[in-house]
């Protein structure tokens, strides 16, 4: 016989309530004798040693109170209760009204509306009711605009970190629950700082503003409806819904690029906690499996081989953290194994590792690496992964190399995630170009999407970048009205507003029209020439160079977006947006930790650094980026825990 | 074309080498204005104040040495030179020689040495040379033992904490490379520690004793040989390797016990740092998976109902954190989901909950789970689990229940692992009859093997009980010569040293047989009658109760074992064997964390607590029993992060 029972239900305290541990400290008979007042110290003291020294001095009585008669008292007595008790009811109830009118439609607040629509006729969630299309309406009630933001990285938390939240339901989409702190990620892998160091879950960073969370992946934007589908990364049975929006912003990232090179799968990368588990779990695995007397000396030799594709920041931290890791933790734990069986090499496709910093600091990593015995293979690329093995090509001679491996980190370039691809497929032809990522105009608006409703922020977009000089004749030709192949003043300037009008970064260079056209006019004819237009199309090309897919740049992007749709949160029309400045990255410099405790930095302008200190340097830069003073203070613990006790060495 | 090329060798400084930071300080110019002699304070303040007072005050010229001649100094510097440095060179050299003469044999303390034997002619670790049987030979230049020990928990840490590094030469064998606080996984399991603040590597446990770790399973032993026989966990080859012994310790610990319950594979378990990862894992997913819109009322029910099958310690535990996460972190970040429909319900099959404790705390204990709406059946056994629900049976009305869960813990019972079984099965007929355990002597070796080489500790050991009373006619019969149904003090001597003898636990107790004779003789007749006989058979039978499967119950085995083998580590047969007394176990005392700052304890002998002040002493005790001072210190930060900012919430 089986009988169905509904268990009873988890009577949880609602977060309003005082917690138990309160309410018992409440309930707690109060020990009044810990109490002194300053006033009556004199006397307590004078009590308690009467009574210590056997009651030889007797303290003088309290004084009477005067006798009144039981009437008195009786009526004393009806007028209090009778006034005192409604007078305080009321206040209560004043209290009680007062609060939930604070409070607001709790019911509706904390649980979204579900209704079905859009032209998939899918679940969708709160923010409209009935359809996607009377969302006016609701906004007569309601000032705030529904924000949606795909993704839960840099670029999504720069911008809630901006959001005022009067002005904004918030939702963010995306499949993991928090974000991740990635520059410190190599130095997570080896077990320097915990992994939860490292993160900050978004659910907490979204409570400022009261807005949700959906664990899900987005799989297709409506941008005609404004309805972003999602679908539960854990929903077996497939199910999708809306998400309508009034703004986007997404901001999702990218994938690791893999340049037509076969048999990636063998490799492991470094962009979420799972990736760098994996890799200590292998290097853990592989030392402890180079200890067996079953292992031969080749079999070694393959296992503790580390190949690291890709010089770039990622690839040189994580040979670095390796290098610490093996060197003072590792080597001195495991007996059994030769040091010398032990290999790092880099394998680099530039002739320099960290080839996008300053000359000077590429040569210091190098002479760094070359001091540890870390490989750096320059110039070459890589053919192929076999499941033990890297085959890499030199480029100058096209010569052929293998190297064996135990763990094959691949991290090489930035890819487009498969909605990324998809969103871009499906804009309007020619609005889109570029094939690593989602183009925007210099307002970070998606182009080709309705005005001022998307966004794209992060390694997932990009600003198109013009070829001014390779069109220079072009150019010319379409400018120069009277056919002289000369510039006059007046035809430089229709020229200078058709640029700025594509490249509103341009903005600010092209300022003083009249400046600009002297200081080209080097001969001062009046006119510009061939080679005086070349020259400023050329320096103009520079102003808008494509950023790198950083840490640094999504986070200015997202401040910029957050701040740009905080002032624009209702309008955003052609006249709107020209009064908010277009975005501006500023470059604040780059760094990379390079092992045994030496850092390298980059501030830009030639300007380097490394030696004493370096590392210093390097961590109080990580130390004052982080999103939450949680974090802050767990890296100050992990740091001092390794220094302390080192790096673990357990397998898990 | 396609060459191999082997690249680089990683040179990493031996551990003798001092670190490249302390070589760096060693480099620096040493600031000797920072070293202040008291003696020279005041010429010091002088000189200083000289300086700083534009030279008003010239101090004295330090006296002039009188000249001596040109050939004196000469001559004084060859005898100098002469002696110093022969003396200083050959004072170094000592030095060095000592150092390595300290040091021993470096190269093969560091790498084991691997030869091929033993009856399956397999690939033999370190310690002997040409064969198993040469050991006798070894012993001669060195006299330590090869001591190996399997696994790696409560019970093989004791042990090796107590070794003596001049006796033994230690290997350890197990999967896992750290060792587990098992008793505070539950608190790690909802994140309030972090499970890195659990574990300590057993090889830097080994690092005083020198020993090795080898990564592997016992897969069998050849105790006539002295050999155990291990496979590698990641050998994909499935190679297999012996690990010769002098002497054995199996601490290899217990697996769940199915109780022959279909449908397990569907549960969770709590005994690993895996286990615990999976039920967070698990939980997160399923509060994310309710939080969506598509999710209904039925499976957001089915979602966020917690089953946990067992009421023992780690059950109740593991409720009471559960209800904390959920109460103090989860339900507050989750604003989608209704808290009615969050629950958690233990199921036991004895008639309370935590049965093996004073029934004072098992009452505390359901009083305060029904404050929090825990909701806990007693007397019902599991009868199936289904992919999504778990069926029980009352065991008084044989009625039949469904509970709906997302997350279903199994903790109850303690069985074999496979190794355990095998070897149980291997030793000779009737020497081993219990089927949870191996059973050992009083001494903790194991019944059945050549006296001394193997021992077994913790879960995995049981000393067998005696059944004296069910057989008291027989024993009668057997030990009455006479016939008269009655005992004289000569025949009771026969008995008594016939159990002492089997059961040497009973040594203590039998210490004075005439006066447990007149004990329990109560009518002084000089005989002992068959009710007498039956008291005394009882209270002795007491005297010898199977020990609980613990931590403690390990942990105090451990010790002991590595005492005794500390004492006794060359000979081990009778005479000496009883020279130590036989493993007592002490009891300290029993606790549990019941949720919402409450724990409970149990000092034994009817002397329980909880409630203020529990929760302090419950972490104090733990806090105590940490294997090492990092651990200790990892503990209370992870406690004062908790009670800064909560609980993570993240999913990974």
């Amino acid at each position: 016989m089986l009988r169905c029972i509904r268990p009873q239900g988890l009577r949880i305290r609602p977060l309003t309530q005082p917690s138990q541990s309160a309410v018992n400290a409440l309930q707690r008979p109060l020990n009044y004798s810990q109490y002194k007042f300053p006033g009556l110290r004199k006397y307590t003291t004078s009590t308690s040693s009467s009574t210590s020294s056997s009651g030889s001095h007797v303290p003088p009585p309290p004084p009477q109170k005067p006798t009144r008669s039981r009437l008195y008292r009786a009526g004393r007595a009806f007028i209090l209760l009778g006034v005192g008790v409604p007078v305080i009811g009321s206040l209560a109830w004043y209290g009680y009204d007062m609060y939930f009118e604070a409070k607001g439609d709790i019911l509706h607040q904390r649980r979204p509306r579900h209704i079905i629509g859009g032209p998939k006729n899918l679940v969708m969630t709160h923010g409209c009711e009935g359809s996607v299309l009377k969302a006016e309406e609701i906004h007569q009630n309601d000032p705030r605009q529904r924000l949606v933001i795909l993704g839960s990285g840099w670029g999504a938390v720069s911008v809630i970190k901006q959001l005022d939240p009067k002005k904004f339901h918030v939702t963010v989409v995306s499949p993991t629950n928090y974000f991740l702190f990635t520059p410190l990620l190599p130095s997570a892998t080896v077990g320097t700082l915990e992994l939860r160091s490292l993160i900050e879950p978004i659910r907490r960073l979204l409570s400022r503003l009261g807005g949700y969370y959906l664990e899900g992946r987005a799989e297709d934007v409506d941008f005609e409806n404004q309805l972003v589908e999602v679908s539960g990364i854990h929903d077996s049975e497939g199910r999708k819904f809306y998400v309508p929006y009034d703004k986007l912003i997404i901001a999702v990232g990218s994938e690791a690029m893999t340049h037509g090179v076969e048999g990636l799968e063998h490799c492991n990368f470094l962009k979420s906690i799972a990736d760098a588990r994996d890799i200590r779990r292998k290097v853990m695995e592989n030392f402890e499996k180079a200890s067996l007397p079953t292992t031969t000396e080749e079999e070694r030799r393959q296992l503790l081989s580390f190949v690291i594709c890709g010089g770039g920041p990622t690839g040189v931290e994580f040979a670095a953290e390796l290098y610490d890791f093996l060197n003072e933790d590792l080597v001195g734990y495991f007996p059994a194994i030769p040091p010398e069986e032990v290999q790092v090499n880099i394998i680099q496709s530039a002739g320099h590792i960290l080839n996008t910093y300053d000359l000077k600091i590429s040569e210091m990593t190098e002479r760094k690496f070359k001091r540890d015995n870390i490989g750096v293979v320059t110039n070459a690329r890589v053919a192929k992964v076999n499941p033990k093995s890297v085959i890499y090509k030199e480029k100058a001679t096209g010569k052929e190399f293998e190297i064996p491996f135990g763990v094959c980190l691949w991290s090489t370039g930035v890819g487009m995630t498969p909605l990324v691809k998809m969103l871009v497929s499906k804009l309007p032809t020619g609005s889109q170009s570029n094939i690593h990522a989602i183009e925007t105009d210099a307002y970070m608006r998606v182009i080709g999407t309705p005005e001022g409703t998307v966004y794209a922020i992060g390694d997932c977009a990009t600003i198109p970048q013009p070829h001014f000089v390779d069109k220079v004749m072009t150019i010319l030709k379409e400018h120069d009205t009277n056919g002289d192949n000369l510039l006059s003043y007046d035809e430089f300037k229709t020229l200078a507003l058709d640029i700025a009008a594509k490249h509103t970064v341009l903005k600010v260079f092209l300022g003083h029209l009249g400046n600009v056209f002297e200081r080209y006019d080097k001969d001062h004819s009046g006119f510009l020439d061939l080679d005086e237009i070349r020259t400023f199309l050329t320096d103009a090309e520079k102003q808008c160079t494509a950023l790198p897919a950083t840490a640094q740049v999504a986070n200015q992007q997202g401040d910029y977006v957050g701040k740009r749709i905080n002032t624009l949160h209702e309008i955003e029309h052609a006249e709107a947006a020209a009064k908010f400045p277009p975005f501006k990255y500023t470059h604040k410099g780059s760094l990379a930790y390079i092992g045994g405790s030496d850092a390298v930095l980059d501030m830009g302008k030639g300007l380097v650094y490394g030696g004493i200190g370096s590392e210093y340097l390097w961590r109080s830069v990580y130390f004052s980026e982080q999103v939450s003073g949680r974090t802050r203070l767990l890296l100050f613990i992990d740091w001092s825990k390794r220094a302390l006790f080192g790096r673990d060495i357990s397998k898990f």
